[in-house]
This record gives C-alpha cells, structure tokens and sequence, in this order.
C-alpha cells in the first residue's frame, strides 16, 4: 500500500482525496487513525479560513506570502495505532499499539498536526507524530475515549488558567465539548458552585451530568446575575466557551466587579468592545487556548481512571466517506456534542 | 464665613463659583484645599462626560434617571488642612494639621470624593473627608508632594496588579504621571528592564530620570519589538498608561506570546479589536483603575521617605481662578506632567 485516503479542507470545502501514505522523519512515527474527533476550531477554521490565516501570517507564524486559503489536513484529537517507525527512534511501543498524543511536532518547530498546512491530520488514514510525545492508550479503553483526552485537557487547562478557589463561583457559558470539559475539570478542583448556560435543554441536561450545579437558559434569564448572586461576594469567573465573538462585550457589561473571563473561544472577527466598564470592574480577561504536556496526561488519565464521563461527550461517529456531509449536519443547529471520525471505514454520521 | 470658592465641571465646561461652605456629617472632617492635583480622568470626564456617567448609569453606580452631563466638583488627588469635625468624630488630628487620605467617602456608601456628582471636590477651597480615612502629612513635606501621593498609589496599584519577577521586561507606554508612577514601583520592586514608551522628548527624559532603564520613541521605532528582545522568552508586561483606546488592539497584535497588558487608561468609547491575537499568544489582560489604602498609604510612606522623586512630576501651579485656562492648555498637546491647584489663592498656570 502506498496510497490512502485523506480529508482535506481548503476554501471552506471538506473533500476526500487518495494520496501518498506518509514517511515518518527522524524522531517521528507513522499512526494509523482509529478515532478523530471533529473539534469546534475545525468547523471555525472551515468557515473563516482566510481570517484565521491571516492572523497567522501577521504573526509571522505562517510565511508572509502564504495562500490565505491554504489546503489544511484536519484532525487533532486523536487516538491511532503505531504502523511504521522513521529513523532515530527507540520504537518505545510494539507496531499495533495505541496511542495518542499532544498535536504538536517538535521535530517540525511545533508545528501542528491537524492545523499546519502541509502537514497530515488525524481525519485521514494515516499521519505522522513524534516519537517522543506518545502515550500508551490502556487496551481495555475504547479507541473513542482516547480522542476524547485532547478537548478535556483544552478545558483542563482553561480551568487552570483561572485559579479557583473553592468558594468562588464558574459561570460556564456554552455546554459543547470545550464547556463540558471544564465543568468537569472545576468538579474534580471542587468548585462548590458551577452555573451552566446554553439555550439547548440537551447540552444543559449533559452540563448537569457533568457537575453542573446549576443550569441557565441565557436566552431566559441572565446567567451573569444568577452567577453573581451564588458568589455573594466571592469571585465570578466567567468561562466563555461559545465562540460568539459579540457575546464577550455583554460579559464584560454584565460581570459582577473583580471578576475574571477566560476566554477559550477562537474569535478571529473584529469585536467591538467598549473596555469603560472592565475597567472600573477591574476585570481580568485572560485568554486560554493551548494546554501543556502534562495536563494532557492528566486528562488521558482521568478518562482511565472513570472520572469523566467520555461516553456522554461522544454523540454522533462517522466513516471517512460522511465527513464532509457530517459538517454540513455540524454547521447547522445540531444536538452534537462530539461526533467521532473512524478514518479506516466507510459510513455515514449515526449516533454513537 | 458661609460661603467659598469651588471648581465645577458640567457639559465639557469648567467654571468656578460661590456655594455653601459644606457642613460635615457623622464621621465626617472639613478639610480646607491646600494642594490638588488636576489629573488625567479630569481631563476625560470634561471631555466624555456622557459616556462616563452613561457607563456609570448602566452598572447602577448612579441611578437610571440621572442625568448623563450632571455637574461635578473636581479633585480626588490632595493636600489639605483639617478645619472643622462633624459629628461622632474622635478630633484624631488637631485643627489646623495637614492630612491626605484616599479620596472615598465610606460614610456615604463609597461616593468618590472629586468624582461622584452632588460631592464636593478638592479644586474647591474647601471639602469633606471621612475622619477614619485620613493619613497625618510630616510638617516637613510639602502639600504639593503629599497630593502625588493619588496618581503614585494608581501606578504602584497597576504594578502589583502584574506581580511581576525581577528577570520579566516591563513597557511602560505613556509617560504622563501614571506611567512615571508606574516606573518609579517598578523601579523600587527591582524590575531589571523597564523600557518606556512615549513620542515626546521630555516625557522620555522624565522617565528616565524616574528609573527607566530605556526609552523608546513609538513614532520611530517599535516599543513591543524591543522590549520583546530584552526579555529573551522571560514575560513582557505592557502597561498602558495613555489612554488612547486605539492602541489596545495594537498592542495585543504586536505583543509577545504569554505577555500581560496592564490597561490603567481609562477608555469608555468603543473599541475595536481583534482578540485571535490574544487566543493565539494567550494573553492576559488586566485592568487596573482603583488601589487600596495599603497601597495609598506606602505611596505616602514613599514620599516622606525620599524614595520617589515627587518635584520631577509637578511641572506647573495655578489657583482657583485660573483653572479654566489651565484646562484649556492641557487639552491640547503640551509638556506638563502634572499641574498642581492651589485652591486658597488666585493666579494664573505657571511653572511649579
């Protein structure tokens, strides 16, 4: 076999192409994908390709004269198989074992599988990681629930961004997998009080199995105010986990004085934001979007160990051939939480 | 005496006239102006008066039918003389003696003195204080030095609020008091690298004079850039002491990955920013307006002490009558630091 099948994107299109299996450098390993979740900054990057691009190349992240409309691999919460070590490797794990891992390559500068254009993603058949990064998936943990790890440590990490104490009060808006992630991380911290809000009843409902201890409409009642009010005085942080750039004015007008929003959606628009009301709250908006090494192991072990509840974050699961319409079905008002890619079947999106 | 000369602020417009000598409350001292400083949130209420008390309305710090150009008397940042106890008082300091105190009226709910409309203010010849707030002025200091205390305790607030080590960069943008403030705590907390931003000469002069370890010229070269180089992957932290609300989207676009903005400017327009750049690089931003007594009173304790070069910030004095006209100059651009009323005579702007 020296060909495979891949999903790409460019131009806000999802496609399938047959090309060349991949050759692991030195350092890195050649996976199979077993389980791909479809993440929200994949649906984002689909849909605004050229602003996310241009912020990367303003950054200097991507070359200057870079296409705004690159061809981008997807797929970076993932759980694979080792197939076939490059050179200067220790083959730590037998051929055919599972794994996952951080969607970085640091044998590329960092550069990120899933994102980076020209490299592979984990949607497809077959992509390249480093040696170095892995962790072994335990045999008797479904595939699934490994690639559940990478959004649990993205709301890990949001969580730890915040430094709560026990007595403080999260207001997590937005109960998709980024928001389901942190409550669950602020309910193993301990967080005594954690209000949920999303307008659909399903995602309040999975808020609460999760560890919210209390759950908002906001399209019927002010979260902000109910949060405020549990507080009694104590700090509010607000979780911002929606992605609606024009809903991060309105916390900052509404949140109580002293309180802090972490910001965990990717809002690549232009906001209009007046900073009057920030200021003689003396906010903190501190913004949160990576997660180190360490709380992704975290994460993997928590899913090991039964303290998450992956199977209530997997809702949908999808052969290579019914991506492209599975996000079609994502871009949409849609009850998903996380639908899973299985790169090596065919199928169309069916629940899990 | 029953009446007295007092500043006022209403629509963009400062006047000076007779009113009532004001009689103190429960707790409350008549202090009688003897040095106040004009500072830059004087300057934006006269000119943004609407959008201050709008934002004020719409947090429910003033009622909802208020009006949006109410008058105001000036003056939080002073010197003065106690004159006459109010009711349930101890009489801590004798008639006569020279006090300071951060300029809030807990026996009124936390009003601002200067600030809160139907209060008097320290641009007046006279007005009142809380007794339990009050700090004893050495006879050897001078009462302009005892009125910098304010804008010094704003900058050692706005420092703190970065918490800093001594191996992080620091950018202080804008050298107008709160930024000389800023780099006089930095300086004392032995921050290495302080970098200051300003396009006027004398500004750039002044801040090194107050212990900046550079000065860079923002309209010739890139201030973020060079801090940025100077910390060699250790944190810059960037305080915006401006005021202009334009040069927030800027500097979250050029700041370092994992930087802390510092927003002490106060900015109640609407802004327009792109906050990927924030997303991507993680940034925290934190807004900084108020400090506490602790911090007010080691700005004082500083000042005694000689720690702070107090007389390099007041560049200009004036007496009641002359108000009006100093407004008018430093509305425009100009070289002061910070004019100094001295309410108790007439006479126009002139050198400190």
């Amino acid at each position: 076999m020296t060909s495979m099948k891949s999903i790409a994107m460019q131009g806000g299109k999802i496609y399938e192409s047959d090309i060349d299996l991949p050759t692991p450098g030195p350092g890195q390993v050649r996976v199979k994908s077993l389980a791909c979740g479809i993440c929200g900054s994949d649906l984002h990057i689909t849909r605004h390709s050229s602003e996310v691009f241009g912020i990367y190349k303003k950054m200097g992240i991507m070359p200057q004269d870079a296409d705004d409309q690159p061809e981008v691999r997807l797929g970076h919460e993932f759980c694979a198989e080792v197939d076939h070590y490059g050179p200067q490797t220790e083959g730590k794990f037998a051929i055919g074992s599972r794994v996952t891992c951080v969607p970085v390559l640091a044998t590329m500068g960092g550069a990120g599988v899933g994102v980076t254009p020209g490299l592979h993603g984990a949607y497809s058949e077959y992509f390249i990681v480093d040696e170095a990064l892995l962790l072994p998936v335990p045999d008797d943990l479904p595939a699934a629930a490994a690639a559940i790890t990478e959004p649990l440590a993205v709301g890990l990490h949001a969580v730890n961004r915040a430094t709560m104490h026990h007595n403080e009060v999260a207001l997590v808006a937005g109960c998709g997998p980024i928001g389901l992630a942190a409550i669950a991380a602020l309910k193993l911290q301990g967080v005594k009080h954690i209000v949920a809000s999303d307008p659909q009843a399903s995602k309040r409902d999975s808020a609460m199995e999760f560890g919210a201890t209390h759950c908002v409409d906001p399209t019927q009642d002010d979260e902000v105010r109910i949060a405020s009010e549990l507080a009694a005085g104590n700090r509010v942080v607000i979780f911002e986990c929606v992605g609606i750039h024009q809903l991060i004015n309105g916390f900052i007008e509404r949140a109580p004085a002293h309180s802090t929003l972490i910001i965990t959606g990717i809002h690549t628009a232009e906001s209009k934001v007046n900073f009057g009301y920030a200021t003689v709250k003396e906010m903190d908006i501190r913004f949160s979007y990576y997660y180190s090494p360490e709380e992704f192991a975290e994460s993997l072990e928590n899913i090991v160990e039964g303290k998450i509840d992956w199977q209530a974050m997997c809702t949908g699961k999808v052969g290579i051939d019914g991506v492209s319409a599975a996000f079609d079905t994502l871009m949409k008002p849609n009850d998903h939480i996380k639908v899973i890619i299985e790169p090596w079947r065919s199928g169309e999106l069916e629940p899990f």
